[in-house]
């Protein structure tokens, strides 16, 4: 069972401690910060699937060190039943099915198993560190392009969900690109999808920004289009959940929409999100399952239900949003350039399609 | 002070009852049917703010009904103390901002007040059986036109906020449509936008759809793009709180970023409401008042605090869809075609503008 304990606020949001994961409840942010000691793999599937654990790099660690609490679980003088491991990182793999970076965080753990199980920890903590590079990296590439992309200033942002510490195992990705602009003194306000259903930037975001004491209001997910028109908006940033090879991105529920929308006001629209993000094996979003969840989500909230009783609800986690609506997909390694990949291949004859390969992307790296 | 009362869930949205109007509570429902007995012009403008009556054309009915109570409660030995009714009337057009049928609905009744206050209200209940009689034929010609427009049958459609027997006085604009195609058999599903802030999607059009037998789901408003992407919608039906003479078209905060993704879809977008809707005074949309509500609204869900403590929000309840995004605005009258103006006036040269006579109007009615 999760065991709630007793740490400060500063709490990363996971982290190894001797034998269990550190884990920041985000169901009970911002009301009250609650810490979760998970012991076992059924714990760590379990906070991944009720969303305690969210956000795409976040679920890849908390699975890789799942694969590490299994093997240490799973040994017996000295000897690992591999059999047992290899079937709990199946079961952690497959604990949420849309974001990618959860099979590829455990299938790098499972890859160390051989060498036992401080081999695994060793692994999975690395990957932890690897977080905090790979989050600073890409922040420092987004906001070089931000800054090029948007002549306002101080600037003018929107965000949607979570991605910012509490997504992540460092400062985040888009939003640690916000927060970071905001330290610089360049961000006027920053408004923040409350991103139905769960809240996650009602609940979550706003808490971050207001830690960092970056200004921001919270609106509906439908009112960002008004925002776009009455001028409240430089730039879009997002994060994503798995990118096709053609820059197609999954990513949560009403990214789409807002996409949609900044495209038709001429809105930079940035993804920022890891390279383990991308899913290569993929040619376009539509090879993507998208996660269904409880229509409970949709017709209660905080235990008030607030439809008939006997509504049934359409709640899919995340929506694709076609490259052509993107500006930039920006990593730890790149920036790539949807359009500018389909302009190029608009102009020379051939339709727009899946870049395919690392040289493809590299070419339109800036 | 309003007054609960004890009547069927049958009530008419709106009634007059001797001295006072009947209302039915949209804040209780669907967990609770509560009628209202509203005795002041105070009491009216109170329900109106604080949306226990909403809906475009139900308010400009109350403020209607208002006028009536004061004028019976400014009458002294036969003598109405005018100065004193058009005061309240000035209060009753200014209790809410944007919809337009209110100050048109109270200035048509205060236009009788040189009769006395039997003459308001004969005026007041005139409007609401014409209510009736406008809801029917726009009802009909809007079906008309969604059968015309939509070939797949059954059909999905998708609408936001409410527009039903709750939003008027009889059958309702856009969910009237929705419930007679679903009479004729012809709906599928109903998606219902929840319509964040104050749901009335998931409160009151579920409400109404599941008292008329019509299948429908819940989702969250951000979730309608990826709706239409996988298939689940055929036509957007909406409603509106007031038109420009060009066709741009105040609704619910929401309606503008459905209107730009049914765009991108080829999915026919209608907005059926009656002609007191239309504002010929506003050549187009940039003109509309919109109403910024409390952002306590956003900042807390059924009730319960959902960011932190001391967040603001950004809560305009309407936006401005523009005209060129609308497939077609359905009154009692007319059915107005914003795109097929444009591409008349582009084929003649002239630049995309509003059609401010009548006659333009007619020149397009289908």
């Amino acid at each position: 069972m999760n065991v709630p304990v007793d740490v400060p606020v500063e709490q990363p949001s996971l982290t190894w401690d001797g034998g269990g994961v550190l884990a920041v409840d985000q169901r009970a942010l911002p009301g009250e910060t609650r810490v979760l000691r998970l012991e076992t793999v059924d714990d760590v599937v379990e906070a991944i699937r009720s969303l305690a654990i969210r956000g795409a790099p976040a679920i890849g660690l908390a699975g890789a060190l799942g694969v590490a609490l299994s093997a240490y679980r799973h040994r017996l003088d000295g000897v690992v039943d591999e059999a047992a491991v290899r079937a709990d990182a199946a079961r952690l793999s497959s604990a949420r099915p849309t974001a990618v970076n959860l099979a590829w965080a455990v299938k790098r753990a499972i890859g160390r198993l051989a060498a036992g199980p401080d081999a695994v920890l060793a692994e999975a903590t690395a990957m932890l560190d690897e977080d905090a590079a790979v989050n600073g990296a890409a922040v420092a590439r987004a906001c070089e392009l931000v800054l090029s992309r948007v002549p306002r200033r101080p600037m003018r942002l929107l965000t949607h969900c979570n991605t910012g510490r509490l997504a992540t195992a460092a400062v985040g990705t888009a939003l640690g690109v916000i927060i970071e602009l905001g330290r610089r003194g360049l961000v006027h306000e920053v408004l923040v999808d409350e991103t139905r259903p769960l809240l996650q930037g009602a609940r979550l975001t706003a808490w971050e920004l207001g830690q960092a004491s970056v200004p921001y209001r919270v609106c509906v997910d439908s009112a960002a289009p008004a925002a776009m028109a009455q001028g409240l908006v430089d730039c879009v940033l997002v994060g994503a959940d798995r990118i096709a090879a053609n820059g197609d991105v999954a990513n949560k529920i009403g990214t789409y929409g807002l996409a949609i929308a900044a495209a038709r006001h001429g809105i930079p629209f940035v993804v920022v999100a890891p390279e383990s993000t991308w899913d290569r094996a993929l040619a376009d979003g539509s090879g993507i399952v998208i996660e269904e969840r409880d229509p409970a989500e949709v017709t209660a909230f905080a235990g008030v239900v607030t439809t008939p009783a006997d509504a049934g609800a359409y709640n899919p986690a995340f929506d694709v949003t076609p490259a052509d609506l993107i500006t930039a997909i920006v990593s730890e390694d790149q920036v790539f350039l949807p359009a500018a990949v389909q302009a190029v291949q608009v102009a020379q004859g051939s339709p727009p399609q899946a870049a395919t390969d690392r040289g493809a992307r590299s070419g339109v790296t800036a």
